[in-house]
C-alpha cells in the first residue's frame, strides 16, 4: 500500500478539520470525522504491513481460475468464498441460491479466406447463437459505426458486418470511452441483422491491443433475426478496414458452437457479516461479483473486488473494530451475463432494504484509489451524502491524497438496491489500464499490484466502518 | 515528422559550429558540416510535408502481409520492392539470388491438461522440429533459468521444461533486457534436452503482454537430442509457475507440425541505387530486411526499415540531391531465420567491399530517433568515425534534439560487412515499445506513427547523403 511515510495522525486530523470548515454545503454537525482518528491509524497501520488479500486472490485466480455463470469453476469459487469467510471468523456466512443463465462458448474460430488465409484471433460474444457446423463464409462489409451502416444498408444483405469503431481514450475517472464503444458489442448483431447481415463482428473494445480479443455480453433485439456475433482483435479490424478501403474483397469464415442452455443453472450469492454492536439490523453492504467471463482469471474483473470485500471485513474483525451497524459482504453471482445475483439479492432482501444504509461495490480493477462514487434515487439525499463523504475523505489522506467524491457513480450489482433508497456507492480507481485487460485472457493476477490491492482493502475497510458506525445514516441529516 | 516549429537554419549552423569546437577529439578539419545547411533544409522541409513512406508501408503490410523466408508472400514483397524502386526512378535496380532455409510452422497448439483444461496461446519457435501427430503430453518442470534447471536436472527426464525467465525492463537505448532473456528462446531446447526433457517451452520474450505469444528463432546444439520448442504467453508461464510452486502437478499437451524443408528455397536481396556524381564506385549502403516472421505484418520488424531506405533514396532523387558517392538500398532477405541475405551479399560483393564506405541498417522499429550506432572492426577507426558522426549530428537538431552516437551498435544484416573494414551503422530509436510487438501478431501497421516514420526517412536520407558526399571516408582522417 502506498501509505506515505510521513503518515501522521495529527496532520490528518488537521486536514479533516480544514475540510469540514471548507465543505461547500453546511458542515454536518452530527458527523465527527476526527473521532475516527484511532480507527484510521489501526486500519492503515495493519494494511501497510501487508494483508492476506493477494494470497486469497492467488487462490481464486490460480487454483480456481475463470468462472462463468453455470460453470463448475464458479461453483468452486462460491464454495471457496464461503469457506474463506468462515475461516476468517465472519458471522452468518451463507450462500443464497440464484438462477442464472448458462451460456457455453464451445469451439470457435474466425478465418480470413480472401484476399489471403489468416487465423483471426477472436472471442465469441456472450449470449451469441452458434453458426451452422460448417461455419458462415461471407464477404465482409466493414463500417465504422451505425451511421455508416445505415448509409450502406443495401450492401449488408448476405454479408458479415464488421463494426470497426475505435474505443475513444478513457478519461481516467469516467471510463467514458468504453460506454461509447460498447454499444456495438452489445447491439451490433441486431443492427446488422436488420439489414440482412448473416453475422456480426466487432472490433474489441479497448484502446490498447497486443493482438488481444475481448469478449463481453451482447443482446438480441426483439423482432430482428438472431445472427452470430464475435469480437476480433483491433489489429484485424484495422486490417480488414484498410483492405476494403483499398477495394479488396474480404471474405471471412466464422465458426461458433456457442449455445445457451434452455433451463437456468443454479448459482449463489455469498454472504458473510460483521454484526453491528448497536444497530445490527442496519446494514452496510460491501462487495463485488464472484463470476467472470470464461477467459483469463477474472483477476481485475472482479476477483480483486471480491477479495477486497472479504479482506476488508477480515481486517476489521482482526482489529476488533465492530461498528454500530452490520457490515455485510455480498459476492454477487452472474454480473457479467445477466445480473441475476444482484436482482435476486434485491428481491430476497426486499424487506430488509429500508435498513440498508449503503452498498459499496468494487468492480473497476485493483488500481490506485481515486475516491468513491455515490448514487441515490433521491438526488437531494445524494447531494447530502456526497457532502458527508467529502467530510470523510480527508481521513484517507495517509493512504492516497487528492481523493474525490464522484456523484452518480456506483456499480452494476448495487444498482437494483437504489430504487429502495439505498445509498449505492462504488470504489473508484484509476482505470487507465483497466480496459487493456477487461474480458481477455490477459486479466490475470500478474497484472495485480499487491500494494494497490492492499490499498483497496484499507480504503474499503475504513469507508465501510465509518458508514456503519457514524451517528446518522449516509444522506440523512 | 516532429520538426520543431522554430526550425531555423541559422540556429542549426550555430549548433554545428559549437559542436565542432566542443568535440572531444580534435575536430576533423576536412569535415565541414556547415556546408550541408541547404541539404538539411531541403530534406527536412520535404519530409515535414509528408513523404510517401506510410503509403508504401501500407501496401507492404496490408496487401502483402507477413513474409517468412521461402513463402510466396516474401516473393511478392521482393517483387514489390524492386518495382517500387524502379517506379521511384532508381538506378541499377536488381534482385540478387539467395538460398534460404524454408521452415514451415504448420498447425500447432498447446493445451493445459492438468489441473484444468485451458488453451494456452503459443507460437512454435522458428527452426523447431515437430511433435508426433498425437502431440507430446507430459508433466511440466518450471524453472526460472539455467541455474535452476541444473540444480533440478534429475527432475527433467521425460518432462516438458518451461523456462519462466522474465525479460528485464529495457534501458530504452540498449535493448539490453532482450539480450539477456532471448537465450532461453534460442538455446532453451538444448539446455532441457541435455537432461532428458521431451519438449521445451519458453516465456515469451517481452516486458508487456496482453496474452500475446512471441515467436523467434531457436537453434539446436550439436550432440544433444532435438526436442520441439515453443513460446507461450507471459500469463500462462506465470500461471504454471504459480501452480507448480503451490505443489500442483501441471500437465501440458504440445502439438506442432513444424518442419524444415530439406532443400533450400530461392529468395533474393533487392538493390537499387542513386549513383554518385564523382566517385560512383564508392558505396554507402542503407537498408533493412525484407523478410519477417509468419505472424502479424512485420510492420516495425522490419517493413519500416525497408520503407525507410526506399523512401530516403526517393526523397534524395526527387530533390535532385546526388552525392559524390553512390547510395545503394539493400533489402536483405532471411534476416529472421538464417541471415543468408546478409552473408550472400557480403560474398557476392566481396570485391566491392573495400569501396563500401558505410552501411546503415534500420531494424529497431519506427520510433522516435535517438541517434546512430557505429561499429567497425578497427576500433581506432571506429573512434574516429564516432567523432566525425558527433560533428554531423547537430545538423539533425531540427528533426529531433539530443541525438547521440552509440559506439558498438549497428544491425544484424550489416554485420558480415564489418570484417572487410566497412563502417557498419544502425539507425537508433526509442525501443521502449519495440519488444511489445516484436515477432507477434501485434506487429501491424496500426502501431506505426506516420510522423515518426517520416522522421526516420528524413534522418536516413540526410545521414546517407552526408556520408556519401563528405570529402573523406567515414573513419579516415
Amino acid at each position: 500500500m502506498s501509505i506515505t511515510p510521513r503518515f501522521c495522525i495529527a496532520a490528518v486530523l488537521a486536514h479533516v478539520a480544514a475540510a469540514v470548515s471548507l465543505a461547500s454545503g453546511p458542515a454536518d454537525a452530527n458527523l465527527n470525522p476526527e473521532a475516527y482518528g484511532p480507527v484510521v491509524r489501526k486500519i492503515f497501520d495493519h494494511c501497510r504491513r501487508g494483508t492476506d488479500a493477494y494470497r486469497k486472490l492467488e487462490t481464486l485466480c490460480v487454483e480456481i481460475g475463470h468462472r462463468l455463470s453455470g460453470s463448475k469453476s464458479l461453483d468452486r469459487a462460491i464454495d471457496w468464498a464461503a469457506e474463506t469467510l468462515r475461516a476468517d471468523g465472519q458471522e452468518n456466512v451463507r450462500t443464497e441460491p440464484v438462477e442464472v443463465v448458462r451460456w457455453v462458448r464451445g469451439r470457435e474460430s474466425c478465418e480470413l479466406i480472401e484476399p489471403y488465409p489468416r487465423t483471426i484471433p477472436m472471442l465469441g460474444l456472450g449470449g451469441s447463437i452458434a453458426t451452422p457446423p460448417e461455419g458462415i463464409t461471407a464477404e465482409v462489409l466493414c463500417v465504422r459505426d451505425e451511421q455508416e451502416l445505415e448509409k450502406r444498408a443495401d450492401e449488408a444483405r448476405g454479408k458479415i458486418v464488421l463494426f470497426n469503431f475505435p474505443m475513444p481514450a478513457d478519461k481516467p475517472e469516467t471510463g467514458h470511452g468504453y460506454g461509447v464503444a460498447v454499444r456495438y458489442r452489445v447491439a451490433g448483431a441486431s443492427m446488422a441483422a436488420k439489414y440482412g447481415a448473416v453475422a456480426a463482428l466487432v472490433r474489441s473494445v479497448t484502446t490498447r491491443s497486443l493482438s488481444t480479443p475481448h469478449t463481453g455480453g451482447m443482446h438480441y433485439r426483439d423482432g430482428v433475426p438472431k445472427i452470430p456475433a464475435a469480437a476480433i482483435t483491433v489489429e484485424y479490424a484495422e486490417l480488414i478496414d484498410r483492405l476494403t478501403r483499398r477495394g479488396q474483397r474480404v471474405v471471412v469464415r466464422l465458426k461458433m458452437q456457442a449455445r445457451t442452455d434452455p433451463k437456468p443453472a443454479m448459482s449463489a450469492n455469498v454472504l458473510g457479516e460483521l454484526v453491528g454492536r448497536e444497530k445490527p439490523e442496519e446494514i452496510v453492504v460491501i462487495g463485488g461479483h464472484i463470476d467472470s467471463w470464461d477467459v483469463g482469471q477474472g483477476a481485475h474483473d472482479d476477483g480483486g473486488g471480491c477479495v477486497t470485500a472479504i479482506e476488508a471485513l477480515s481486517v476489521l474483525r482482526k482489529l476488533g473494530l465492530r461498528p454500530r451497524r452490520t457490515i455485510r459482504v455480498v459476492l454477487f453471482t452472474n454480473e457479467e451475463n445477466g445480473l441475476a445475483g444482484a436482482r435476486t439479492y434485491a428481491q430476497t432482501h426486499a424487506d430488509e432494504l429500508p435498513r440498508h444504509v449503503a452498498a459499496i461495490e468494487s468492480d473497476s480493477g485493483m488500481f490506485a484509489l481515486r475516491g468513491f462514487g455515490i448514487s441515490m434515487a433521491d438526488k437531494d439525499r445524494q447531494k447530502r451524502a456526497a457532502a458527508q463523504l467529502e467530510q470523510i475523505l480527508p481521513l484517507f489522506a495517509p493512504l492516497r491524497e487528492n481523493l474525490r467524491v464522484f456523484p452518480g457513480r456506483s456499480g452494476a450489482d448495487v444498482g437494483p438496491l437504489r430504487p429502495a433508497g439505498v445509498a449505492t456507492m462504488g470504489q473508484i480507481v484509476d482505470m487507465t489500464h483497466y480496459f487493456d485487460y477487461h474480458h481477455t485472457d490477459a486479466d490475470t493476477i500478474d497484472k495485480v499490484d499487491p500494494k494497490l490491492l492492499d490499498e483497496n482493502v484499507a480504503a474499503m475497510a475504513l469507508m465501510a466502518y465509518i458508514l456503519a458506525d457514524m451517528p446518522q445514516r449516509l444522506g440523512q441529516p
